[in-house]
């Protein structure tokens, strides 16, 4: 059975201003390791004493992370667990009658495989599933 | 000077109904290993695949977390570092203008010290610095 290696990252989304990554940098001595664009945001990655990572989402045009920050302001976006098999965990999931945002797995940053659950069948949490691709030579879905 | 040793754990608020970790239990085998009351709440602590948690702050009466339930509903609160001189840091923070909402150590969860920095130092983000003090005999400060 499919099951949760450990938590991958937490996301926080937020406008140009304030950027999260600049004031871990300065206040913490926290590095950005990863940037990379998605559609309508910048996605940056913070290694906090190595994996997990803090990852920043900054809008950049429209989107789900730009109606978010709209309607809420900035602030934490979803929590992210890293799975062995998430093909498999996402048909445990789903025959468990567990609501999915991605029904199979999808491309997502720093070439992983991910997929999102409905914050509804885990009592408001937006949950992401990744697979990690890089020890895994072929098995990268993109 | 002082340092972010990892990512201590990511907190998520909610009412009674929907309880995240029975939910992580039942679709995600994630066992609860730790549970506290503390003013207004029951905290309970997931490891995920070991440290970092999940923790989830259960309203159970009035104070800061039944009001952000009410303000916002259920939803991601806080992100915790492990720092390995709390005090030092928050001395560091202070010198650099960062706002503090703990201008020093208080006694959190697992007879940890814990202190929280004002959001507004950090872009929105509600940031928490715990200080494990169980590898440190005589330290506790409960």
């Amino acid at each position: 059975m499919a099951s949760v290696i450990g938590l991958h990252h937490v996301a926080f989304a937020h406008e140009v201003e304030g950027e999260l990554h600049l004031l871990l940098e300065k206040h913490l001595g926290l590095q950005t390791s990863h940037v990379e664009s998605a559609d309508g945001f910048i996605e940056r990655m913070i290694p906090v004493g190595g994996p997990p990572f803090v990852q920043t989402l900054e809008v950049c045009g429209p989107g789900v992370i730009e109606r978010f920050v709209e309607r809420r302001g900035p602030g934490l976006h979803h929590v992210a667990f890293e799975v062995d098999d998430l093909a498999g965990m996402l048909s445990d999931l789903g025959a468990a009658g567990v609501r999915l945002v991605d029904d199979r797995p999808r491309p997502g940053g720093m070439g992983h495989s991910i997929a999102f659950v409905h914050p509804s069948s885990f009592g408001g949490l937006l949950l992401e599933l990744v697979e990690a691709t890089d020890e895994k030579e072929g098995r990268a879905e993109q």
